[in-house]
């Protein structure tokens, strides 16, 4: 659906490159099992099912792992290495060195950990919905004990393959956002954590300045959107921005995701949260972002999907490009002015909240600290994701143990968000990342935040305010502009080089910040 | 959810047997993957992605081949063969027979064969689907061409493993029903052929003779019910059968099919079809019993799953089991009239055909020759196999061109059944079997229908009348007799020595002519 430029031209037949394109093909093959089983895992399969796919996964796992970390597969990376000569394509060259980096660290790891890692991840994700359901932590406590120590375990196998000293939170967050240290995070993040908590301060002091009745976000809860209507809502959205269900299959799952299984077979899943009526409608925004830049990666054809610049170059990227969609297009005010008259129509008489098009913009924009992260608001989400990163620091390198964390994470939701879940379900047991043994991956949301924000800056100086585009119908620039700027970059540069290229400076979170003030000003009806 | 007898203790750890079964494990995890892509693909899967789901589904199938035939493998067959002992268990001695048969068919076929069959299946899978919408037989001709060649391949290639002489279709029939042959099968046949078109005669002359206005199954289209109510009906059905979604997945595909993806997860799937209100029931009840029979097999736990005594014995005794709850179930009597109230009070006041339990009944037996054979009734539907059993033998071993199969359809059609396709949509294209190149497969079906009356004589005469059960409400004994009789056998026995097992005499199709004699009977109200 998205013309991708030439990148890379094809291999000559019989050449090192040729053999080792064979071998990633194949190797992309039995990944995209793996995210096929995934996906069914977490939209279809019964229970009952879960052993025998954590079996099947793992057995992919070591495949895979066997595949990218064999003397076979060594000898073809050094014959395509040998064959490259001084003037070979800068993308080939970067194509080998990334594979370099991603082999030296595989074959650091021991088979029969990979191994037991896919079967405690899924078994943890099993574990995980069961004790989420039932508000049980304690169910799933050993589970995360396990996955804890076979992710340091992993964590100090890999440690020699890294180029520079990391410590092992560092080292596990790499295949995630590449080059990233606490030390940049710790500079990123500062402005954050000094200023969210005043412009918090600000919205919930500005539901008496405003002129409007109904405070920002205070009523969200009043109005509820049948399900078959939050459906069709969601359908038209994606409609109007291009979706192919040739290409993209959207289905339900507990915990919304997007995932590739082939280079034209994209998936995308969502949920309907009762209660939260814009939930579904939002979600969907989001992952639908995921899923554009995985269309719009560099892929003239199905030869070109093997190798890694065809491949997303960091999740902090991937989180702008879904963040863009869900927070910068569908939270806009110009957004809710043209879809205001939908949802009232689908609602009927009752949209005592949504009475306006602005009272549908702050219903969209609640700007109020809550429980749950996926739900959160763009001023409270950073903060949720800052809880998160020094949680994950205390288990992995500071030996808290896995019984404190109901209580830690209760404490740190009261201190930086000045609200506490009175469930595990909505505190420490929301989330899927742990309970699959995922650390180092939070943090990226937050710099999808800011890059998105910068992005967009970069945008707007070029071609106008985004606001003024939506109001004009003229969206599909948006789509364009990333399409022929963000997407075809695939990982020949990584997050903060992809930032600075696009937008001429480092990356930083003064342009978030900026937005979100002119943003708090507007909803709490400052000017 | 159904309790399995242990039949097999679990093989010591060390010795050739345990080698032998871990092999076998990781070969049926293998095989479930594959499951689960094909489930996956006929559900969900963007169009767009069939040509990666084929290479995908094709490199599952080289390693299924290469562990199915690898010397290594032949090595632990022949050491479990010397490990076993004149005091081993009769089903450890049967588990082994039916290895070395499947190793040396395996071992006859080549492997660039296998993937190429893998590929072509996949590929034609896609180019029918699209063929089937448009009604484009021409499109569809190439690929079942080639289908037809690997296919021959394939035979000539496993002809030197069969024990006695065997033709190309009855070695291609026999991995569904083992030692089957053109000879018996012309034997079992002869009387459908003789019989079922009087009977058919006799129906088509019982609606003027019937006390009833609506002569049977004439006006079934007259009525139809909203999608949402059928489902609703459903899923009522198999709940009063036992359906325990923690086991069970049920979804929506172009064909309704049923299988197994691992040994405590399954699936079925049916579909809607306008104007056959009754056909998503009656295919919830067909799949159901597949899925029952799967569910029932012996398999003390996850690890007697991948020995061959923990499979279904052939496709007929498969069949008989869906056709049981579809046919001696579903559309009986007994059970039109337990189900009529629940169809009226769905349908409001629109229940003109419907007026009665009779009407009910006779609605849901038509017993009048139509062009579909999954939507068939049971007097035309051995016809319809018939037909596909005699194309079969003269695409695969007669030399009939491609291009005639539209023509000897229709012409076959009107021969047999009195009707004519008005496109190939309705004719040639309407089953997916040939489109994966499928062949051997279609005379299952009707010794299915043979099997499943044999079976039924056999409950009857132990435990009287079904109908009289399910008019008493005492349905749970038929699945705790089939629990206790049929399922546990697995393959200790093949298809026509079960029957004779259950019945005490050899599969003939006097049952099921008896039954359908009855039927008519009752049908045209000749009492």
């Amino acid at each position: 659906m998205l013309a991708a430029p030439t990148l890379n031209p094809m291999p000559a037949a019989g050449t090192a490159f040729a053999q080792l394109h064979q071998h990633l093909h194949h190797t992309r093959l039995l990944g995209s099992i793996s995210s096929a089983l995934y996906y069914d895992q977490n939209t279809v399969m019964p229970a009952a099912g879960a052993a025998w796919r954590g079996e099947q996964l793992a057995l992919l796992a070591g495949q895979l792992h066997e595949r990218q970390s064999s003397a076979e597969y060594a000898e073809l990376v050094a014959a395509a290495e040998a064959e490259l000569g001084a003037d070979a394509p800068p993308e080939r060259r970067r194509n080998l060195q990334l594979l370099r980096l991603e082999l030296e660290r595989q074959r650091c790891l021991d088979p029969a950990l990979v191994s037991a890692l896919a079967k405690a991840q899924s078994r943890g994700n099993a574990i995980w919905q069961d004790a989420r359901a039932r508000n049980d932590f304690a169910a799933f406590a050993p589970a995360l004990k396990q996955l804890i120590a076979l992710r340091q375990r992993q964590a100090s196998q890999l440690a020699a393959a890294e180029p520079v000293e990391r410590s092992p939170w560092e080292i596990l967050a790499q295949p995630f956002e590449p080059d990233v240290s606490k030390a940049r995070l710790d500079e990123l993040f500062a402005p954050l954590k000094a200023e969210l908590p005043l412009l918090l301060e600000q919205v919930a002091a500005g539901g008496a300045l405003s002129t409007q009745t109904a405070p920002p976000g205070a009523a969200v809860e009043r109005a509820d959107l049948p399900e078959a209507l939050q459906e069709q809502l969601c359908a038209e959205l994606l409609d109007s921005w291009g979706y192919d269900k040739s290409q993209c299959q959207r289905s339900r799952s507990a915990h919304p995701f997007s995932c590739t299984v082939g280079p034209h077979d994209f998936r995308i899943t969502t949920r309907v949260v009762q209660g939260q009526p814009l939930s579904s409608f939002l979600a969907t925004a989001h992952e639908w972002g995921h899923s554009l830049y995985e269309q719009g990666l560099p892929r003239t054809d199905d030869h070109y999907f093997p190798w890694p610049l065809g491949e997303a170059t960091s999740m902090g990227v991937h989180e702008s490009q879904s963040l863009f969609w869900e927070c910068r297009v569908a939270r806009s005010r110009a957004f809710a002015e043209r879809w205001h008259p939908r949802f009232c129509q689908g609602l009927g008489g009752t949209t005592d909240v949504w009475d306006s098009p602005l009272g549908f913009w702050r219903a969209l924009n609640p700007l109020r600290p809550g429980l749950i992260r996926v739900e959160a608001d763009e001023l409270s989400y950073c903060l949720h994701i800052v809880l998160r990163f020094e949680l994950e620091l205390a288990l992995l390198e500071q030996d808290m143990p896995v019984e404190d964390l109901p209580e830690q994470w209760n404490q740190r939701m009261r201190e930086l968000l000045g609200v506490e879940p009175a469930t595990d379900t909505e505190g420490c047991l929301q989330d899927i990342h742990w309970a699959e043994g995922l650390m180092g991956y939070f943090p990226s949301y937050a710099l999808g935040h800011l890059i998105s924000a910068q992005l967009s800056e970069t945008f707007e100086h070029e071609n106008g305010s985004i606001q003024a585009l939506i109001s004009s119908g003229h969206e599909s620039r948006l789509q364009a502009w990333l399409a022929a700027t963000v997407w075809p970059l695939g990982r020949s540069v990584n997050g903060e080089e992809l930032v600075e290229r696009v937008s001429g400076r480092p990356l930083s979170a003064r342009p978030f910040l900026t937005y979100l003030r002119n943003k708090v000003d507007e909803l709490c009806g400052n000017p």
